[in-house]
């Protein structure tokens, strides 16, 4: 038997996750089959690792907050009633079990760099780039949460652009320590001649920036890939640019392929200017799934978990990315001719979408119930995995970040259903093609010489 | 047959290891079974913490430090060729690795109060203590190295004085974020009404004190053991004084159990000075044991150790631990007799066990290189059995902090050969008595109600 199509490019899946209750579908944690308030056991972490293994997918993401949300109803009690990312765990303390109990998946670790150190965070990632042979990515984000600051010591935030600018002072300090301070063959454990490290194998960074001031070596030896892949989903202007410099794989949102399509143009075209390959960055959009084996079994799923959805927690998150309280609207008011700019920026991301029609709280709120601000497909696997392909190839995206509506059963049916339908049709892979996070999202053992943590090498 | 001897008191067992190369043994990683250099894989700690569990120890000690030691010979490089505790990862993540593959065998991790946030600390503890199911000690420290205030954005090291100041504010808020911010059964999950978390069991600790304010409820529901258990190891006045007041268990060192028994007479006078029971603290002793099947065989390993203990290797750990660079010294010049009061202090810990005898850096440096500050036992399992019941008897101890002259191996010959002989003697446990590290080792789940924590609880 021949294969006589070429098949489209590879889709990337990224599983899309964090250590709390719900994590984009406010209210489903009612859902007698959803296991999210396992986020704080083991076991609920290694199953899931073992299944996405088996699933292929590259890594599973885990988002975070430092805070609370408290912009809706200016309270955060309905996010504490509703479990609406609250409780909510450190990100980093899961890796290495789920780690020891697979050999591919990677794992994308979400950290602000506006509240940690480089020189302990660099080690922190270093260790776990050992611990997992290669399989860690660095999810950098720059936290939006003014109640995070406030418990972290800062009057308020850091203003957004100072927060960039000191991100990118940061991830300076992390490429000198991860990319220059050692040498590959540093170590040479010579037992005979009693040299571990050789001492012209390693440097001091001698950093003296705006923010930091890190005079010494880094604390760790060379890990499997050095600078962790690094993931980055800012949408502001800022947070593109610093994307465009640093990002080797970018999270981003839109409701439609046809909505995406030109944030990916804009991508790939600021990758240019920054000259880097504007095919080297893998752009993967949240999207959220519910399937089965059929069609009307899918429907019918995705109407009962609107049963379990929740309107204060759909706002209650969506008050925290945006910013503004709607409690104050009517569920059922036409927020379009609402006249305040406040309000109009708040629904710009669907009104973008859909520039004729007019969004109420009630919708909003229904649209961010199942999969947070990203789209929800449902179907069952052949319809999914057209719409899927299809995606890919309107919106010229690399892959996909898949939340769950409830877990880990959307993730157990993408890999009964949908995985098998995207590998059928070559545009998923059946095995791994390396050992680390980098070469299997990015055919390649370290950063692109195009990147510019490249430089910081010897 | 009827047991007719009383045993004495239990001797809880400790295992200590650091996230690095030849942890107390400078030089040993030359030896040819040592595998200290594995400290970067994942199965060297899952298959240390299930021969520790094995051996019914209570728990596994990981030490950190996060700098380099520069003060020998004024320079990292002796410490950086011998691998003396750099590279050195990061302690907490291989944690829940281990947890995943043992039920009852504890962690104490150490991390220093003055590097981190309290909020976003009490984080971390309380997801290692939900990941273990309530298995996870905190060894407080404030850190000693200068090489790691200035890599952390300090330029000089917080003064010591008001670095126990600070631990001591860092500790109140993470008492109020831990016993008070939510209440055992705020977290209801009632699926049917909607709620889970009840807004009446959940308050922010509105911090505001000298170091810290921070204003916000905890960001994780209540762990098994909620504060972790507290451990410690300060020998200065103003760390026995913190000691007294927060430990649950105090790690000491003493050359002879003579020199130990009045420094834990007065950990236990401190103790009731601040209305604690002076016996509800563990108080364990670091100490090295070697052993094999005879008294014989023991003493050749010791021997077959020694030829690859590090000079240099010595005197660069013990220049960071006392602060004093002994390289300018001859290697046989006695030191009690060199007139600065420096080196005076520096060889204190050795002339107060024997006041009328004089150290040399090399007395000095062979001291050091097999198990650091702490005494080492050599004999067979008999021999070793009498030697720890005597210094737990003599010195009034609860039992032994054991570090390792080569790993695993030191850890396998104690599982292998003094176990056995100490649980025949009743002095070792043969099951774990509970769930919790804070049962195996204290009796009890939570913090006792004289331990000043508690009165945090609402």
């Amino acid at each position: 038997m021949v294969e006589v199509t070429t098949p489209g490019r590879r889709i990337h899946l990224n599983a899309f996750d964090m250590t709390c209750v719900a994590h984009q579908s406010p209210g489903l944690w009612r859902h007698p089959r959803d296991q999210s308030h396992r986020y704080k056991d083991i076991d609920y972490w290694t199953d899931l690792a073992v299944l996405l293994e088996r699933g292929r997918f590259d890594a599973l993401f885990i988002a975070d907050v430092l805070g609370v949300y408290d912009v809706y109803q200016d309270s955060a009690l309905p996010s504490i009633v509703g479990a609406d990312q609250i409780p909510v765990n450190d990100p980093l303390m899961q890796i290495s079990a789920m780690a020891a109990v697979t050999r591919h998946l990677g794992f994308a670790i979400t950290v602000s760099s506006t509240y940690e150190k480089p020189y302990a965070f660099a080690r922190k990632m270093s260790t776990l780039d050992h611990l997992s042979k290669g399989r860690v990515g660095w999810n950098i984000v720059t936290s939006y949460l003014e109640s995070a600051a406030r418990n972290l010591g800062l009057d308020h935030q850091v203003p957004h652009d100072r927060r960039y600018d000191l991100a990118d002072e940061f991830l300076e300090v992390c490429y000198k320590l991860w990319e220059y301070s050692w040498d590959d063959d540093a170590v040479v454990r010579d037992q005979a001649g009693g040299v571990f490290t050789r001492p012209d194998g390693i440097r001091p960074i001698e950093h003296k920036g705006t923010y930091f001031e890190v005079p010494g070596y880094h604390l760790c030896e060379p890990s499997p890939q050095r600078t962790p892949l690094l993931f980055q989903a800012g949408a502001s202007a800022p947070g593109r640019a610093f994307a465009a410099k640093h990002a080797e794989a970018i999270f981003i949102t839109g409701t439609r392929p046809e909505v995406l399509r030109p944030k990916v143009a804009d991508i790939r075209r600021r990758l240019e200017d920054n000259n880097r390959d504007p095919r080297s960055v893998k752009i993967l959009p949240l999207i959220t799934v519910i399937t089965a084996a059929t069609d009307e079994e899918a429907q019918a799923k995705h109407r009962d978990f609107l049963h379990y959805a929740s309107y204060d927690g759909a706002l209650a998150l969506y008050g925290g990315w945006s910013g503004l309280d709607l409690s104050g609207y009517d569920p059922s008011q036409p927020l379009a001719y609402v006249e305040t700019e406040a309000v109009r920026s708040a629904v710009e991301a669907f009104t973008t979408a859909d520039p004729d029609r007019t969004w109420t709280p009630r919708e909003i709120a229904n649209w961010v119930t199942v999969g947070g601000m990203g789209p929800v497909l449902v179907g069952g696997p052949r319809k999914i995995a057209d719409e899927l392909e299809l995606w890919a190839d309107e919106a010229d995206v690399d892959g996909f970040n898949l939340a769950y509506a409830i877990t880990p059963g959307t993730f157990e049916d993408l890999v009964e259903y949908v995985v098998p339908e995207l590998q059928r049709r070559r545009r998923v892979r059946t095995e791994y093609d390396g050992a680390t996070l980098r070469e299997n999202l990015l055919g390649q053992p370290r950063l692109r010489d195009d990147h510019p943590g490249a430089r910081y090498r010897r």
